[in-house]
């Protein structure tokens, strides 16, 4: 089964939306052990809009498309869908059914003057919309699926999961996927030095059991091996486990799994039953934001001061103005006094503290932008230490943020 | 001059990696006046890889490829770009002396066994690459140019920006673009209701001056008008603005250009010369997060307080036990309180505060998942407000925060 998704938009072109359909479907499809193969984006342009469908519909068994239904004179896609399967539009009791009950859903009253949902391609069949107003479209010719959801990630998201798959497996379209995947998470090593120094055969080792991927990220890289048949995952991670466990990158491995830093670190604080919290300057609120992502959170997370201006390092966290004076707001001294006067006011077991320069401005030859100082404080130990990254102002923040958790994550294991 | 940018990477199609380079050269290029007209989003597949840069040089000038130069067995990008224009692999002195001198940079020895960033398809050109390893690759044919750069977002955007883009202009490229847009950023009123009920003839006024579009954010409406000639820009603003000041859309226009509501904000209090704080419960830190994402936001922001454990609230906000356990922990008195402790401890002229359900677990039938209480205070003004969202835990951090921020902008204008 191959699926294709269809990205309608100047918006994305142009870069004035960032796409969140494509981030939201990709995972989504990948958990359910089936593939996104290809992935278009084009303009609101007829041409370009017909071509992408007509390439599409040749390749694929299912093609989604993002974008274009709404009300307004740019919104293309169900004209052009028309076109493209040779039907002309007209009305249909169905869809003005779902376009009647979505509006008294807001408690507004749709009539035909409102817009034209209640007109469709001919053969074509309007489906519910659970969280807006247009219906989506689905057109089934040849085994396979043409389908338009709206471009609202949210409506998005609802409509592919909640209506058009049913609809699909109604249809009699096979969606059970069944592929497994083994990932194998590192910190602190280059790509090229894992697969090079370390473990120059491990590549090879590991396409044994299906296919590889290396993937760098911002803190560290990943190592992937896909195959098919979920049910050998157990198997497949116990012996992929023993062949690196024989090589140098064991201490690089931080976790065999999926989760985010965030996630595991607060499932390790549950497990340990241990506090946290967070004294912040140059992350500004990025690392409590990331660890309060996480559903569960507030087990284990107790809050983050945000000490922007010098003067409220001293009025919450105690720091002293000598030091400040005497060292710099960025200086491991004062990055110390805030971890542990966050600790002690917070009554946390575990603070860690982040005072850096984020720029564009601020830098000197001493203490540059992308400079950090980085404190921890616990019952017993009152550390501190200073990094060094590159990036501009938002790639600091997640690299300083990240560090500081990898430290964390750190303390917690030795705990 | 068409461009068009493919993405290869299996990364990216499972969901394991978020696209960052699309979102980096999208706005870039539109900045500049030109048009991205395609993405493709391809596997490390050498079939998908080649239909893909077929097709793209069938109707674009300039194609960029991101990911797959890197050292790993799935970096397939430069053996498909061999096959595509019907090139065999050689050694390049070029490509060598580039991998040598980025080697250098990191203080490490390259070799020939090190990899194999020195062979590059024959007739092409290997470039500079000033933040990573592997060399970029540029074939130029028939006045078009397919270019490779890496898929790490900080390579490829330096390499597009300052490697590919003075290359093609050193080889006759003609890279200026010239087109102008009025931005309207409005707030509070769906798309429907603007184009419907508010102003029915908005749309085709808009028309006259170019191609129009209307984009629905998580927070609101951005209606945009792109034309040819930058220079049209202040004389078709000016006429706008004049049709819009005639309807009803005016108390829900908040910008007319295209900041981000937290750079607006910085601006704004800048010029004000007031000073900003916040205490935070369930938007975990995302509000200063955001705030301290823009440069210069030292100026007027001053912190905040992520009281995410009641005691928390009490400890450093001085909000009494007794409101927690009269009102509970979200509840408008208690925002109330957060607000005005906060401002208090902080100095700060203007403070808002969150206390909410950001789910999914913790809502009651009185006290939802989704409901948020604000508060605000000034020196002249303490008050709170209950607003209810939807969306996942995320999402609802999300808009707390941006309804709280424009609630703090309405609060800066009306000073």
């Amino acid at each position: 089964m191959t699926i294709e998704l269809i990205i309608i938009g100047d918006e994305i072109l142009n870069g004035r939306t960032l796409d969140a359909n494509l981030a939201w479907m990709a995972p989504w499809l990948f958990k359910k052990g089936l593939n996104l193969n290809h992935v278009t984006m084009v303009r609101d342009e007829p041409t370009q809009m017909i071509e992408a469908m007509t390439t599409a519909w040749k390749r694929s068994n299912i093609i989604i498309t993002s974008g274009g239904i709404g009300p307004t004179l740019d919104d293309l896609t169900k004209a052009i869908m028309a076109e493209f399967a040779g039907k002309t539009l007209g009305e249909d009791a169905n869809a003005r059914a779902i376009v009647e009950k979505n509006y008294k859903r807001i408690d507004r009253e749709w009539t035909p003057q409102t817009n034209a949902y209640h007109l469709i391609p001919k053969d074509f069949i309007a489906t519910d919309n659970p969280v807006g107003l247009a219906p989506g479209l689905v057109y089934i010719n040849e085994g396979k699926a043409l389908m338009a959801a709206p471009g609202v990630p949210k409506e998005f998201a609802v409509m592919v999961e909640d209506v058009f798959f049913p609809l699909l497996e109604s249809k009699g379209f096979n969606l059970i996927g069944d592929q497994g995947q083994v990932v194998i998470r590192t910190f602190g090593v280059p790509e090229e030095k894992i697969f090079g120094e370390l473990c120059p055969t491990l590549w090879k080792d590991l396409e044994r059991f299906g296919k590889v991927s290396s993937l760098p990220h911002i803190t560290g890289v990943d190592i992937l091996v896909t195959f098919a048949g979920e049910a050998n995952k157990t198997e497949y991670q116990k012996e992929i486990q023993s062949i690196v466990e024989a090589t140098s990158l064991v201490p690089h491995v931080w976790q065999w799994g999926t989760l985010s830093l965030e996630e595991y670190i607060v499932q390790k604080a549950k497990k340990l039953g241990k506090t946290i919290c967070f004294a912040e300057s140059c992350t500004g609120g990025l690392v409590a934001s990331k660890i309060t992502d996480i559903s569960g959170s507030s087990e284990v997370f107790l809050g983050s001061v945000v000490s922007y201006a010098n003067s409220a390092k001293e009025d919450f966290l105690h720091v002293s103005d000598r030091d400040i004076k005497k060292f710099g707001a960025v200086s491991e001294q004062v990055a110390q006094a805030m971890a542990q006067g966050a600790r002690e006011k917070f009554k946390a077991d575990y603070c860690v503290s982040f005072s850096g320069i984020a720029g564009p401005s601020g830098g000197t030859v001493e203490k540059p932008v992308g400079l950090v100082c980085q404190g921890f404080s616990s019952a017993t130990k009152l550390v501190s230490r200073s990094l060094t990254f590159k990036g501009d102002r938002q790639k600091l923040k997640e690299r300083f943020a990240m560090s500081g958790l990898f430290w964390l994550l750190k303390e917690l294991e030795d705990y």
